[in-house]
């Protein structure tokens, strides 16, 4: 199945080149994908506030940013099974294998075969497979960098969709939204009828909707990655039972500080990775349940926008104007399904 | 049922009059019980780390620490039921009233009609039922104060024990082994073949048996109070699943402190008052699980004294050389069942 003779690609990529400044537009050189690895040519993509964080970031400069999108396989390396040119499929920055022991059990969706890392390169042999026109390498994010025509990503990280899915949705379940579904679907089991309370209202607090009861709230999530605001959700939850669900990225590492009496009172709080779910076996489940609008996510994607002009989905999003933008890769803005 | 012409009854207490300070074995005078209270006759009690912490903490004294015990219903207040003088009972410091939210809820165990404080009083008026030989009032710990050969409690906090269970295995589940085996049957829900790691192995740590394994513990048990400790509990945790149980009431009510990315990857913290047992739901199951066998928690009696020598309790605890020191009522020691 696999295609031993992929070649370099050239195409345009939004490249990062210094913490907090525009992104420019370049053309840059895509290696093949090497043993386990998967050409994807991205329809779209979408910021995230992930992305904001490395973007401003400590983070090793050039790279492509990006996590969250949607695309077309376009070739495949060396010992990959079950994927070709054409699959559509998202990118994951979580990976899985399906048989590490983390894989295996069914409360556990951290991967060790290929574990997730915050540094750059491909997870297997720590390189990037993106050098820019003067043939200087350029780092990747979270081995993903989907803000660019095409990338390479591990066969791990890989999940196939139904191309009957709209594009827009796909992308938004390849993190956002998948977070905050899995949030409250696989990390809290929120029970119907409980009372809900979420701190950070990005696209992920929106995909779960609730409102503040009485005596404390029996669940909150904290979607926007500020230790204090944790300790806000945390404060919040109703004592012998609240559960506080951790799905934001703490911009600084700065640690979580709670009231120990208070915890002692039967309170939890638990962190998720992508909300506790798998992402082989779960986004395809909450993509048919988009496809038979049991979860609708449109409301989600506030404004659209070509490549070209990703810039201004950074300024929305930092200006707090937008919930999702999805960035088409084919220059035009607009795209509807 | 109820017998309305209880008399103030003259008997021994081991009364702490300053933090820190050996107690004082005196005659006090303990009230007659109010509405919704029972006077139990106290056969044995133990010493709990938590007695140790109001010992030496900045509570309202001359008071009557003790939590852990069992005894024999001496009469009832008005509005009392389902219990009678003779009824062989164990006190708890949380009550169950079976009818408010969290009674009713089977994820908690908070009751909120007769709420748990730290503070003295009973829990419906505030006041206390014990004075001293000359008048003044004597306060209580947790409304129960079961270093004395008489107290009252609120019926909410008083289970019904079968008199077939050794008296000193019964005062054990009326806290610490109650906590010890709750925490892992109630709260962590641990799965066989999960790796268990417990810090602070007093009596609550070694109900509960493990040992770690590599990658990490999928729980860890924090059972002495100290926050630091409560941290490493948690980094010990198996990445992507570890859960942390505390158990221990912190001395200063320092908050914890947990690394936010650690958290992020899946890992929970969770505390637990009485290892989430519903008192008057679980004891009497474990209760029968002592009778056959199925929980042994003999072991974990190392001493056992008269009211007299109640301090040497208190040096063997703060020694570290006792894990339970059960003191008898009826002054001699070395009472076996």
């Amino acid at each position: 199945m696999a295609n031993h003779s992929p070649k370099p690609i050239r195409c345009k990529a939004a490249v990062c080149r210094a913490a907090g400044e525009p992104l420019t537009i370049e053309e840059v050189v895509v290696d093949p994908p090497k043993a386990f690895e998967i050409r994807i040519k991205i329809v779209c993509t979408s910021l995230c506030h992930s992305d904001i964080t490395f973007w401003r970031g400590k983070a090793t400069f050039p790279r492509i940013l990006g996590h969250e999108a949607y695309g077309v396989v376009e070739s495949v390396g060396e010992q990959v099974e079950g994927f070709a040119a054409g699959d559509t499929v998202v990118p994951t920055f979580l990976g899985q294998c399906d048989r590490c022991p983390g894989c295996a059990s069914e409360h556990n969706n951290v991967c060790t075969t290929v574990p997730f890392v915050f540094g750059p390169g491909m997870r297997r042999d720590g390189t990037s497979r993106f050098r820019d026109a003067q043939g200087n390498p350029v780092h990747d994010l979270v081995a993903v960098s989907s803000f660019s025509e095409y990338t390479v990503v591990d066969v791990n990280q890989v999940v196939k969709i139904d191309p009957a899915v709209p594009p827009k949705l796909a992308c938004l379940l390849s993190c956002g939204a998948g977070t905050g579904v899995g949030g409250a679907w696989r990390a809290a089991k929120v029970e119907p009828g409980s009372s809900v309370v979420i701190f950070g209202l990005g696209s992920v607090g929106l995909a779960e909707i609730g409102k503040l009861t009485g005596g404390g709230a029996d669940y909150s999530f904290e979607c926007i990655g500020v230790s204090s605001v944790m300790t806000d959700a945390f404060n919040c939850t109703r004592p012998g039972k609240g559960k506080t669900i951790i799905l934001g990225l703490e911009k600084n590492n700065d640690p979580i500080s709670l009231p120990s009496l208070d915890l002692l009172s039967g309170k939890c709080v638990m962190g998720s990775f992508f909300g506790g779910i798998k992402p082989k076996t779960d986004i395809p489940i909450l993509a048919k349940k988009c496809m038979n609008k049991e979860l609708e996510l449109d409301g989600l994607v506030t404004h659209e926008v070509g490549l070209q002009e990703i810039n201004k989905a950074f300024d929305l999003l930092l200006q707090g104007k937008s919930l999702r933008c999805i960035i088409w890769m084919d220059k035009g803005s607009g795209h509807g399904r």
